[in-house]
């Protein structure tokens, strides 16, 4: 298989990093198959049709259940609003494409056990658009954790911190309304730290969380491009019925204690995912805000030079760093797509299942879960019992 | 009152911060009361010796009871180890004694409420030592919230990490030893950013925690200085009976999320005791590991130059400043006990209660105990609770 | 005009870089002309096959002469190495073809001069690629001086650091070739901050300056990709015959005072450009390794809230943020070139002179020389004079 | 020799500096000889009878002369201001005394060179205040070189940057006038980058500089503490007649780069004392406001985790660490006195010449010299010249 064919459901901000994504690995990226942009679906026939001039797509369409039907589409790749993930999946699976959903999976545990065991079924590939996991910095710590020099991990403690809907008079977009977007910032940001936290260090055992909308009611929306918004005219107002910010302690099936906490009311941090982790030979520190940089530790290091190095993930040691620029020069956060999808192209050519996939994006809703219930019933809940 | 004759209990490593700032507040606040260092008490009379002789006390004593009972004593500095404070300060409190405590007041809730109730029965002025809220990075935010600066307050996330005892094969010290300090990680570093939740965004309402204790068995301690031992020869060991690390999450009475973690784990983490505070209108960050600095930040500055400053906190218009040197020229962890001091010999000379004082310290121990049982009864508990 | 044709010399470093940045404009910035990718030039034919294949020209050529001339080329992309530049522009241009040159513009400020000449001559649009002004942080740090917001100029400080030959066994590479290269650090990478100080502070006036060549002989060269090379197997080895560092002091028109370095042996920095700038009301740094930051100072805040604010340039009042992700989610080296690249596309719709163009290419290198003449005469040398 | 008589004439900034070293050194390092504060002297009474009682001196008086000549002194500490610190040294020298003098040695090489003959002369020892060789991490960047862990040194660069006279309004103080100060930002601050440089890197060989005062008319003073001072009310103004701001570049004897800069218009810098050193196995840097940290780097490191690390020099592995805190507590501007002051107590009870002493005071004024003469030349000057 050298080249793919893609439909694509979705045309917003996930829509054009995946655009993008399709369009640059060809070049950066030439021994990958090649993602031919085939089609791209969208509710408005004006609002796809200029996004697919734009971002090179040879046909927009409207009706996502013709594209995924389709003979020559080979993947379906869906970043629609959240609450359409399923119903897109389904179809998709039943058809026999290869699924590229993004995140979350779905709104509930189940719906994602649905969307797994229907990909499962139909024996296509899946995969999940947790994308942080490819910034080369987060490849290091992994790299560093799975060779064993970081030793036994006792902490991971991460924090997503942003502050765009910290002004009570942003409006309540989609992303604020529990039908459409199914949590706040637990779903939307939290999801990431706890896929880093499985991708790092392995799966929790037990949670107890607590959460918070600090702005309960905000004004219709009467515009919104990406994340920026404006607010209704007329005044008109609606209840936030999200989280603006969810917090939780874990305990990792390893032993290791994890600290959680995501919101959107953290002045001054724009997109500050950040996580540290400590083993008993080391430390990692790593912020998306300096996506290019891993702060490493080694308690092995001699008594008077131990410190944390500021580690800049761009030498040829560090993954991808031969795909792009040399040593110093960075990259960016489209660049985290481009890795995604290039393994995503490279399970096809060598037909195994992508990482991470919809397994990841099961056991990552279960937790969101069990942190939902723990603060719904305020205790600690076992992910076992999800 | 122009002078407090002082008697101390204690002289390890506290004892000789203490004593660093009673020798050092006359030439830099000269318009506090001086501090006389009277005496200084110890059990073993080679030591205690040794340590007047150095830091400067006019006698070394070895029976703390004579001490507290002596005319020519105004105030009694308690700084031995944590299970030693409770009896020195009533006979103290009961000698009519004014009374300066390390952290922590003591081993248990009651015997904290013990205290403050005896040095309020005797009349007495009672300080207990919380020093981080007198770094002047502090003050500032202090200042910053209490002058509505930051508006309202959303989130305040903590931690305290440390890694002195991260080898197996460190000793079982003092400090590791439930009996004589209580707790681990938790009393020792955890109640210092429960003051300083306490102190900069206010009580808390309730609490839900987790502990661990990684290394279970440690050498039995041949020798100690400082937070620095080594092990035994012999090879024999004991059981670690405090914890590693503990993490808990609460709410403020105020509605305000907050996270803290205290561990003794966290690899080339020196001392980092590290707050961040988010409100409606700004954020602060300090880590006491860069104590001069608070990062600060306002939603409302102008939209192309939004920023963490760093603040340097040595300019006049900050804490204490003055009574040190230029703009630029920073201090150190020892100043914030002679500021914490100052505040002591004020309070005498104004007749009035200094602040922290043992309320602080029950307020604080309530906390740390209903994490305590939050953990051993695996839920959420209430601070009235207790 | 809708389109540009382009047709490109060179398919190295530069020629992907700016191949990229065709590729993605029509993407990101839809309103400017869509650049047409139409042939590729290289020496090797099969080399250039590979890159035309891989960056994805329309054709491949070896004879750069036939490609000036054609009838389908709008615009002339040269990125060969620098002794060729000259030739290649004065042919492009009596052809009638638009410029756009990489720096340096050629290996003497004579034939700069002739360049900037044949370009004038010949009524077409001319272009010198010093990227790193396109940087959002750049651009910030242009405007808050535009605006008067940093007062008067007294300091620009500026280094560009990197350390990829200090290896003694690194080979003798193009960039170490006086005849190829021209000079070594100097025209490489200080180059770089001329043109920033110009762009930011304005006209040189005087400097004076020093080098070294720390390795002065070095084995021949057996491969090289991009900045990456290997040395001969059969130890041979050559003579260095550029500088590895070389610094200046300048004064500026305005009476600023500047401070320049640049070198290839400061190890630990993979690519520090870096520069800060002091005025009366404020300063600026900007380090490139962290290129999505511009810390910014202001004489004015408030007394006890005065430090340098970290701005992550990628909030919507930053230059091209719009075009690009939401606040917090950065951007990388080759954006640099798009934003580079889309203002001379406009500049030829707009019909005017993109900036920087080949007057700013002579000027720089009109400091470059005066700086080598007063290494050479050890004496401060006016850029009157040359 | 258990215990040394010090006299010392001045009692403002450094004298107050001086004065905290004497009395912290018994307690922090008892194996040091004891200083006795035998007395104090300046020319108004009242003011040195206020600080003599502030800081602990036995004694104030106000004839210098007088003091120099008692038997009852040992030592004779000279921070008056700089044009006085020549008579007092040599009538102290004449008197037998041990000499420790701030720096600058004197306003003029030849007068350097006279206090050293005197002190030589005398045979006493005689040690100058270079009190940044001192700070922990500056040591730590010593040792990395004398151990040869750096390599080969390549560069130096260094700046000290300050603020505190931006404002034109601020008057003209003592330091802005050259016949009691000698000289500006050159002489006050660039003095101890040359002394940092020559402490870390060797000789300098050759220099080249220039300087600028941007203000060159302020108020006259009304009164003046510390750097902070007020203008005058009846709006008399008086000429600047010293340096804002020196650079120079630098030719060390080993072959070395060097820059330095010094300056007091460097908005949002209060006291960046900094320096980076480049070897050819690994750099350092440093900054005065973290005056705890080291940047340490090796080239050496694993491929993947090669940065920039930073070390707390507050380890036991790191100068001076055992008498003061555990690691991670940091010290602040006033240790590096207290260090300097022990060194000369260790000298003269070792009887040996303290290291920074007069040759280094002749050797840094013969470098500023050399900048001086370059910079009224505007020519390369040799050290060797001077």
């Amino acid at each position: 298989m050298n080249a793919v064919r893609v439909g694509m459901v979705g045309y917003k901000f996930m829509g054009k990093a995946h655009s993008h994504a399709y369009r640059d690995i060809p070049m950066f990226f030439p021994d990958a198959p090649v993602p031919v942009m085939q089609a791209i679906c969208g509710r408005s026939a004006e609002g796809v049709g200029r996004a697919a001039a734009q971002f090179g797509w040879a046909e927009a369409v409207t009706d996502w259940r013709e594209l995924v039907a389709r003979d020559d589409i080979d993947l379906v790749d869906i970043n629609a609003p959240s609450d359409a993930h399923k119903e897109i999946a389904l179809a998709a699976a039943r058809a026999g494409k290869h699924l590229f959903c993004e995140k979350p999976l779905a709104l509930t545990l189940a719906d994602s056990r649905d969307m797994l065991e229907a990909a499962e079924a139909a024996g296509v590939k899946h995969m999940i658009g947790f994308n942080y996991r490819f910034a080369p910095a987060v490849q290091l710590a992994r790299k560093l954790i799975a060779e064993g020099r970081l030793g036994r991990i006792h902490h991971f403690r991460a924090v997503f911190l942003q502050d765009w809907i910290m002004d009570p008079a942003f409006p309540l977009v989609w992303r604020l309304d529990k039908k459409v977007a199914g949590s706040g910032a637990h779903g939307d940001l939290g999801a990431h730290l706890i896929d880093l936290a499985r991708f790092l260090v392995g799966e929790l055992k037990e949670v107890v969380g607590m959460s918070e909308t600090f702005v309960k009611e905000r004004p219709l929306p009467s515009s919104m491009t990406g994340l920026s918004a404006h607010g209704s005219a007329d005044g008109a107002t609606g209840p936030v019925t999200v989280d603006d910010a969810t917090l939780f302690l874990a305990r990792f099936e390893s032993g290791a204690l994890g600290s959680f906490e995501a919101t959107r009311f953290a002045g001054g941090h724009r997109c500050t995912n950040a996580f540290e982790i400590n083993g008993s030979l080391g430390s990692v520190k790593f912020d998306f805000e300096r996506m290019n940089e891993l702060q490493v530790y080694f308690t092995g290091d001699d008594a008077d030079v131990q410190g944390f190095r500021r580690v800049l993930a761009t030498d040829p040691a560090h993954a991808y760093a031969e795909a792009w620029w040399p040593p110093g020069h960075t990259i960016g956060y489209e660049h985290t797509f481009i890795h995604e999808i290039v393994e995503l192209l490279k399970s096809l050519q060598e037909n195994r299942q992508p990482v991470p996939n919809f397994h990841d994006g099961v056991l990552c809703q279960a937790v969101l879960e069990a942190v939902e219930r723990s603060i719904a019933e305020k205790r600690w809940v076992s992910i076992d019992e999800m």
